[in-house]
């Protein structure tokens, strides 16, 4: 059968501030810009789930995307919709909430629990920026 | 000379929490939901100013863009990107900062500075919603 | 208080077939080309509902998108998604399911139902074409 | 019945200068900065012309979207596809090919050869901004 | 020479039912949901057709575009458009018309017909879920 | 540390021909049809620029995307944009600025001045249509 990839994209919005409290206040200023204001700032994140495999010869599916969709939701989505990544969420509470940080956070929060191989996870902080992780 | 609508977007990212201090805790819960997370989320937002007026006829512009641009930058995006809305804006030391007063408040930060008359705002708050204000 | 407009996007996917029984086989397919395919073929509707009203001093709302949504969720898409509009929707028994007239019946669906003034809606049946109605 | 607008979206890429020649060269790329560069630049722009009437009962169209497009694609979009436009269309060899004055010519273009009343035509320049004329 | 892949996006529209003969009623509809409509429902899908190859230094092109939007308009776009895919289209006779079986049916269709070799296909079937095929 | 993409958007707009001085006319109008137009024509180009390395464990970033953004404004958007590509872009004087040379041409302005390794350049010319380097 042949192999093919199934993506679904989920939003979810979150307050965050990047900040590395090993480096002084200037330091954190200068690498983190605005984005390092003490009273957070937030965006609406785009997140696109790849699950790859092969198509099941009886239900046509490589997974059920709503099955997919539950998943997301009941992992990702309700554990950071509407939540501020530093204080909210404890995986961030000795880790800075970079797009990169949070795409590796997500994949941990999904590897293992999809009907299909996670196969990429594309993360849009903004409609001008994005992370890809593969799992590497 | 025939009258045109001149439009230009800009975005700005910002965290906020939506509560009215004069209600109680669990009515806040009740009508804002988990826009009440008192850590705050956040947001990016997408705004459309819409200036209108007769086309000039020597430069062929109703405004130039990169003035109204400018002037926006300047009143709006300067001031309200990568910031908490409820506490670093002055604005919503005593107002609530959801959608529709934000866009009443971007439009009072604007007007009169614009080159032609202001005519209508569009603010997204997500991609799937939207405010339109026109002043009145 | 400041009069604002509030959307809330929303789809919903159908079949559809364009014909009028009481045209001929040959007007119909002249008219309709191959909308008229009698097997049907279909569309992903991408709906926006606005709302029109002043903004409510407590909640800064002009209304509660939860419940506009909720309410869009209950009288249109769970009436139309899935559907096919010739054989499962009784609005359409005796009337073409074109985007003008199924933008009116929605107009009818959501009428009285929703918490403030509907003041505008605008229905896509591709990325390419959209219908407006305000209601007149 | 019910009046309704329809709008059918088309594109076209061309190149343009912006510049008036009874101003000096230096007021030129003062006003028009890098659109006034002579070697031309250019641009997709998007059109959405939008028509409105009442939905014909026999039809249930305002108008055939098709038609429309017809028409669109020869009065408009074959007429500017892939052309300069100060050097290849005649209407721009005494006017500056701002977008303001484009969406002047395109109404001009397309008035009185539509089907149903030509209400509204939106020409974007780029995703960032977009002008609206009305037929004022 | 470099290796460069060049991507044609093209739209169609159908109609389509999830059901497999061999399942009981009952099981396709927990299996397919909504999907299984016996009436059927549809998309607007839109196709991203990758074909990869080195430069040719005459023309600059990897492919020239126009020929490839060509033979997709040829031999995919009106193959299916305005089509039920389980009525009108030999392929899903005795196949289940999932997004991921129609990739791979697209994929044969258009295998060894382009000008270049054909890497990779992207097929939406609504704005949140799409599908990728590469051949394997 | 994982291994994560990181990607920028910017965009730019420019004139350009597609022209081989080598053909005749006649080849050059029948390879590049309108695109031959001797008064050139126009894009606004959207260019993904994607680096990739190491998530560094102290700025959880893999590069800081402001300084990838200042690069790319430098080396390419101020380069390229409101520019006609034959005439003012030198790298164009003997080449043809087909969208898969264009992209080559960013490639190799870029190639070794991104403070991450440049995993991948996308580049639409239009709406519809993209080309893809991975600098191969």
């Amino acid at each position: 059968m042949p192999t093919v990839t199934v993506t679904r994209h989920v939003h979810f919005n979150a307050a965050h501030r990047l900040h590395n409290p090993s480096l002084s206040d200037e330091e954190n200023r200068r690498i983190f810009g605005p984005c390092n204001n003490p009273n957070f700032h937030g965006h609406n994140y785009e997140l696109e789930v790849a699950v790859e495999g092969e198509v099941d010869p009886v239900t046509g599916f490589v997974a059920n995307l709503d099955e997919v969709k539950r998943i997301v939701e009941q992992h990702v989505v309700s554990y950071l919709d509407h939540k501020n990544l530093n204080l909210d969420v404890s995986e961030f509470r000795a880790l800075n909430p970079t797009t990169e940080n949070l795409v590796v956070v997500i994949w941990r929060l999904l590897e293992g629990r999809l009907p299909s191989r996670l196969a990429r996870l594309v993360l849009w902080e903004t409609p001008r920026n994005c992370v890809v992780y593969e799992g590497g």
